[in-house]
């Protein structure tokens, strides 16, 4: 079984540990719109792919392999002190050395699956670095102001309202899909879209226009998987339905088979089944967070949650 | 065959694809008193030891190996632009967090190898960075001056005459020795020292307690290799017999078995085999200089050398 985890930061990290005990054969497709911590200085000194997210995938493939764990552990290695490397995970530079040797993050990121002696793959969604731009209301008495950047969206003390996606090396021409991704998406058996940051890690995915169209079109089974808690910021406030409204207005043929919920952060169920309704699916409320960890999933519970949703017995599990 | 190879920089790099051509069995001790540039930069952030002479030991055996070169070209790639990054080199870095996962540099150092493929090993004539200071006249009219770190050492416009070495981490001990450093020596059936900055480079090795009586003791071939051409700066003006009688003056106890020196960069041979046979050995004189390339040696042409000094016939060629 193929299955695909389309997301970014600790809401991908949920999702591939969960995916990787129902099956090896696991595709991460990674935002690239990070402009923040390590990943956005590199971004900016050196015009390559924020690698952080992408790191954080392969981190959490290589944790569900057994044995060595050494290189997963120099790669997600930060530097100290307070000096110019500060911050910096090691992965990082590493994957910046790589991109910029091969001249192409595919390739860069199969070494690095390599190194890691990982089975599945880790995927950017483009290959150029992408930005996030919101529709924002509550920062100035009713008017809608539009703030850039992943930092500033996710942090954002106003109302995002929607959100676009750039390519600012080539103004004003759509962002472009990375092609491997949407082979993916279209082979898969199954795709997962979020949990997440959901204007910053999960819609983003939306809005590459060859990826969206991968994923309206795919006979994969598609599972939304909603988050545990609102995000400060881009999403505070929001009750589980308000994040499945947000996905239609941005991708308003995307039908949906499963919403995977968890019980006790679902207030009014019923709401809840209805708007999965709407998108065509069915709601899976189950306990899903990781007990006494705020805002984690349990990957062992999430993995059963997605068994049932692909209707797989529970104890059918494959590559363990 | 055990060759172990003691130097830093461009000269240990061209020992160590000479005997790479003669023998897969090679050890490289390097200097670990490099303060300049991107090592002196990750030692002085970090703490760390100066990364850069091992990462280039690393990459002459890479190359000296038959496939792969990715990760070889990756640890020699260094970062562009004008920002935080600029002039590091991959390797350095990835090195840097080794060192800091494994807390350990020849345990990181053996990741590395192995990373590259490589037969040899890199070890550091130290696991602690250490600090050159030099005796230096003709700065202030008559007066001994001394002057600390590498890069100052290197380019001073007076006159080397003596250098002491000491560890800053632990003011007023002597610098304490890397064990496998010693027991490759101690094991080892042929060492090469030099070429390569005399007083930065070369003798450094001589002036850490453990690895001096190891070079004394070895019943190894002992075998010195001069450079081509003086260093501008710390040896300009040295006369080929200069840098043996300097070497000499480091360490009396020392006894050589040969010495290779170019035949064209020789002026007075007679004046050179005196010298050689004062410290108990042959001068072999032969074109070890690389065509067209100043101050490089030839790695075959070495090779030759090395196996004439070891009384192997040029045939015999093992580990090819």
């Amino acid at each position: 079984m193929h299955a695909v985890a389309l997301g970014g930061g600790h809401g991908l990290h949920a999702t591939l540990s969960a995916l990787r005990r129902i099956t090896p054969d696991v595709t991460a497709v990674v935002t690239v719109a990070d402009d923040g911590g390590s990943s956005g200085r590199l971004r900016r000194e050196l015009g390559l792919l924020p690698p952080g997210d992408l790191r954080q995938a392969l981190a959490a493939l290589a944790a569900a392999e057994d044995g060595g764990t050494l290189w997963a552990d120099v790669f997600q290695h930060r530097f100290g002190g307070s000096g110019a490397l500060t911050g910096h995970a090691v992965g990082n530079l590493l994957l910046a050395g790589l991109f910029e040797v091969l001249g192409d993050p595919v390739a860069g990121l199969d070494e690095a699956r390599r190194l890691l002696g990982i089975s599945g793959r880790v995927l950017p969604m483009s290959a150029e670095p992408l930005e996030i731009e919101a529709e924002v209301t509550g920062l100035e008495n009713g008017e809608v102001s539009r703030i850039r950047g992943q930092v500033a969206v996710a942090s954002t003390p106003g109302r995002v309202r929607r959100i676009t996606l750039h390519n600012p090396g080539r103004p004003g021409r759509p962002p472009v899909a990375c092609r491997e991704a949407v082979d993916a998406v279209l082979s898969a058996d199954v795709v997962l879209l979020g949990p997440g940051s959901w204007f910053t890690s999960v819609l983003p995915h939306l809005l590459v226009p060859d990826l969206h169209d991968a994923l309206v079109r795919t006979p994969a089974t598609r599972v939304v998987v909603l988050n545990l808690v609102p995000q400060p910021g881009e999403t505070a406030g929001f009750s589980p339905e308000r994040h499945l409204d947000v996905l239609f207005e941005h991708a308003p043929r995307l039908r949906v088979d499963a919403v995977i919920a968890d019980r006790d952060s679902v207030p009014t169920p019923a709401r809840l089944r209805r708007a999965a309704a709407a998108l065509g699916g069915r709601a899976h409320l189950a306990r899903v967070a990781a007990p006494g960890e705020t805002g984690r999933h349990d990957p062992d519970a999430l993995a059963d949650c997605v068994r049932e949703a692909l209707g797989i017995p529970a104890s059918g599990r494959e590559g363990q």
